[in-house]
């Protein structure tokens, strides 16, 4: 399969140049960029009537089935939002839930130009499907569970995840958080990064009091506990990364891991904003994620783009910090690093045909005075006119290309939500 | 000319109540809302699809021109921004430009959800002009200028833009700012204030220099200065108001003086956070702005939104700050009381049919647990599927239903952008 993209802006994302120029896919790889042999044969021609060809967005931290809890409870306070609205809920899931509702989450991730996540949550294998049946790059965090998913299954799963021939799906090792681990998981975990040689991800320093509890409890932090047990050898990623010590951030630099920033969660959860500046200066990758759609409560990446600068912007009272195309690395190249997706990084010859198109006919795109500051400081969702994962196209001017009647998945969630979101009295 | 929607789920914004039913639109106003007889005779009927009627959003705060300007100065120090790359390039403004520069603005007003706007910039005839031509609800503010605009050319488009008959404009009074004024224009806006009784609007507490320099220069902070010339007799708004002291509050509730919030340029200019959660609570009326696509970039109500209520939760450290209502409240009703546009506040007969509808089957708006959060937590400009103003239906379903050829509009606009964009040496 050869598809021609011709009449195009591009913008490879290897640095911040945008020049005119075509795209040639074969498969499911990007084959050629720039000038083509415009009259070689094509399976199908796409006149890109000279919108921008870009990498798609990688969001690198999201719990996707959580669309069945949005807008269910916000407004409330963190401690009551997640003992009385989140967890009751998440009790109810059952298998074959999480096959249905990421399914929206995918929908919203693929209309606003997200072309890969790394996704944690219960039933990971029902997520890889849903991922499959739609063709949506993932990433997958198997984390031990002492009932449900012993260190057998994982590694398991490890394999044939990552051994897939043309797999959509990788696979590496985490757990939720340091605050929620007994001690056999600490165990369990090093014994599945000593035979994998995974990254290790995690939430981490989301809120001050986690870090406070555990510094009185352990006398260090999250991140020096789980360094202290060589669970960043193979490097690795921090969830949220609000609460950082400067002892941290050297230790982040040392093992190569990346903090995935959630500027929209951390303000609607109040938790605080991270310092993206302080991390950057210190050569620390700082990647984005849009954490669930519980506490977001939206999946998109525009959002999350506007907002990590503008954050940056307000606390160190400087317009200059956290520069447009910065932030365009950070949504995308930057996922890619911390998700370990190398091909998945840039719009060059090798690459995952992940690539989005950008609608530069939106009024928020016009005038075309700079097309990175235009993505940057007013993209939003619209702009998005085609979504393409691994040579697919997903989506076009609206319209999905799924084979599933999309009313039919709303449908199905809606109930699902509706009977999940009963809490039962304990 | 009798519309019909049917088959909509309605929010009128009297209050957060949702219910299904339908609504019938005579000429440019709101007939009847619920239940109604569906078998009469009607010019139009458009089944709504179970889909979400209600207001469409008030920009209480822009200069729509600016467009012109947009992405041309990011990332760059405000006093940079300001005098190196705004001014210079305003100082290239002529006759003929605002009509067409306007014109963007009024595009991603429209597809946006925003039905009506306040709109403060040079040569407000032109913008007037160009919101005829669309079918643009306006709030125009008339500032005296010694060199263009004299008392006597305002208090005439004062009359007639008031007094027009069915017409979409409104003019009221107003300055730039109090740290902008010379003396004469105090006087001279005393004056126009005093034979119009016009509510009077300006630039006032964006940034704490501003206001410092006030106090140093005249003893008083700004709103201080304007409410001792009787400027606030009439009522009216400020815009911004990031910097307001106990005494300034008392002043705004007294004089019924709105605060046009505008959280997207005060965080990409790093001015500052407005301290909303206290205005309200001393029931001080705040409505929200974009300000210009220079400073925000967008003309985004939805990114507004979003921002109002979660730097409230950050700076408050508090989840449970603004709820998603109270926003949305900002967002429309706020507004028109802002404007004086007391016919464009509900959703409900006898009012101007200033309606959008709301696409409930996006991604982002499923399931369907709270349309309200939906809408303020998760919604993005994309969700807006119709924006009806005064009767008549100016954007549906992505289309622009506009005489002018949009390609034609943005390369007008492209080819001044370019030429105003030249800065001629001083």
């Amino acid at each position: 399969m050869k598809i021609l993209f011709k009449n195009a802006k591009i913008l490879t994302m290897k640095d911040g140049h945008i020049f005119e120029g075509s795209v040639v896919i074969e498969d499911n790889l990007i084959k050629e960029v720039g000038e083509v042999d415009l009259s070689a044969s094509y399976d199908e021609v796409i006149d890109c009537e000279g919108n921008l060809l870009m990498p798609g967005f990688k969001n690198a931290h999201t719990h996707s089935a959580m669309t069945f809890l949005r807008s269910k409870a916000d407004d409330s306070s963190l401690h009551d939002w997640l003992f009385k609205e989140i967890f009751p809920r998440e009790d109810n899931l059952r298998k074959g839930h999480i096959r249905e509702l990421s399914k929206v989450a995918l929908l919203e991730y693929i209309s606003g130009g997200t072309t890969a996540c790394l996704d944690q949550y219960f039933f990971p294998e029902e997520f890889k499907e849903t991922c499959d049946e739609f063709g949506f790059r993932n990433v997958i965090l198997g984390m031990y569970d002492e009932k449900v998913r012993p260190n057998e299954q994982i590694l398991k799963m490890y394999d044939e995840y990552n051994n897939e021939k043309d797999g959509l799906s990788k696979f590496v090792i985490g757990m939720h958080a340091e605050y929620t681990g007994k001690p056999d998981m600490f165990d369990k975990t090093a014994e599945l990064l000593e035979k994998t040689h995974s990254p290790f991800y995690t939430h981490l320093g989301e809120t001050a009091s986690e870090v406070e509890d555990c510094l009185s409890r352990r006398g260090m932090s999250p991140l020096e506990y789980f360094d202290s047990l060589h669970f960043y050898d193979y490097g690795g990623a921090i969830f949220h990364g609000v609460y950082l010590s400067d002892k941290d951030i050297e230790i982040l630099k040392k093992r190569h891991i990346t903090v995935v920033s959630c500027p929209a969660s951390n303000m609607k959860l109040a938790s605080g904003v991270a310092e993206i500046k302080k991390l950057l200066a210190n050569e620390v990758n700082v990647a984005l994620g849009t954490d669930g759609p519980a506490s977001n409560n939206a999946l998109d990446m525009f959002r999350e783009m506007y907002l990590v600068t503008g954050l940056q912007k307000i606390i160190s009272k400087d317009p200059v910090s956290l520069p447009a195309f910065e932030v365009l690395k950070m949504a995308t190249v930057n996922g890619a690093i911390a998700m370990g997706l190398d091909k998945a990084k840039y719009l060059c010859p090798g690459q995952y045909a992940d690539i989005i198109m950008i609608d530069l006919q939106k009024p928020s795109m016009q005038p075309i005075n700079n097309i990175i500051s235009n993505l940057v400081y007013s993209g939003s969702k619209d702009i998005v006119k085609m979504t393409m994962i691994n040579g697919k196209i997903l989506y076009f001017d609206g319209k999905f290309r799924i084979k599933e009647k999309i009313s039919d998945i709303y449908d199905k969630v809606q109930k699902m939500s509706d009977e999940l979101g009963i809490i039962r009295k304990s």
